[in-house]
């Protein structure tokens, strides 16, 4: 009994680090496809996010079952409550992928982003796949280190969504009306990716310690 | 113990309904803040997200007490677990009431959205809060029709939302750049905030019945 407790811990912590390694590549495709106005690589990203949600649910009904059958307590407890808590926020980074890739899609053949912003954006998408690789890292070794490091991330890409309304409202701006509206979404999509990455690592904060600090 | 227990589980339940009903009021006063550029409320919305942030705390910990003291299972375990998903959510969408008296803040004593779309956001505030009006009723009868009902509020604040988009992307609109922005944006968060009713309103579903349907 003990052994299939320990097995199922074990898998409930790989699934978590799956479902993140999945984000990964979809927020690193999204972003791509978004600078290159590449439909099908976009097309992927929109079509794997199904994976995402099915892998989610399948992490959410393990942790259950654990909660139901094990009675997990102490740090046992805390790496089922906390991947329960982690999965929606993963979940929802996927989201925000598919919501970058859909507006590749959405504006193809043309670019996305009017010419003035690009650069902006190619560093937001950078900061947003750095985010999730350390978020990848933070998952697999628990070495807390890195959540500051993310935290600094998430501090840079704050920065770049401001230019980017800076940007926009400024006087140079030459976009017309449908340039605002899709560097406003993008700008948000980014923005909310390492805002969830910051929630995430402070959850991992609680699972390695103890020490709750759930507030988003 | 047992009556401990009992009174704990009744505690998570009535706090999860003090939640929501932190929600409605501050989806409330922000839609009202919003179409009648109203400051005072607005800056009381902005003050008063602390307290929906902290009772969504207070109600983790609570659960996670449960959970390794009380070792449920069944719909004990499942009430616990429901509020601790339910909880996220709810927090989420007082940011979203929080953002869109943000919003009313920064365009004072202008009015945050153009006249052409005073209308389609007033619609769309009114189905916010019949949304969360809703789901506070549900939380508090798990009468499960209302389910569905939140499902069509969540299907016209989408409709809306995309006439957001058609009104700036049209050849009728007059707004300036700072207008496209603030229209964007506030459509997105009153779209994101049926969204979590809806998927607040699954989890209900699944703590009524134990049909597991958590993708958002």
């Amino acid at each position: 009994m003990r052994e299939v407790f320990q097995q199922e811990l074990g898998d409930v912590q790989s699934r978590l680090v799956e479902l993140a390694k999945l984000v990964e590549v979809a927020i690193t495709r999204a972003t791509e496809a978004f600078g290159n106005s590449d439909i099908n690589l976009a097309e992927q990203v929109i079509e794997d996010d199904v994976y995402i949600d099915e892998l989610a649910i399948s992490l959410d009904e393990l942790s259950i079952q654990i909660l139901a059958r094990q009675q997990p307590v102490a740090r046992d407890l805390r790496t089922v409550v906390g991947a329960l808590r982690m999965s929606s926020s993963l979940e929802r980074m996927g989201d925000l992928a598919d919501h970058i890739a859909q507006l590749t899609r959405y504006r193809f053949p043309e670019k996305a982003i009017a010419k003035g912003l690009r650069g902006t954006f190619k560093k937001m998408g950078e900061k947003d796949v750095e985010a999730i690789q350390k978020l990848v890292l933070l998952l697999e070794t628990q070495n807390l280190e890195l959540i500051d490091e993310i935290r600094d991330i998430d501090d840079v890409v704050d920065a770049l969504h401001l230019r980017v309304f800076d940007k926009v409202l400024g006087e140079t701006w030459k976009g017309d009306v449908s340039d605002t509206v899709d560097a406003t979404l993008a700008s948000r999509y980014h923005e909310r990716f390492t805002d969830h990455a910051v929630s995430i690592a402070k959850k991992v904060k609680y699972l390695a310690t103890g020490d709750w600090a759930p507030v988003d």
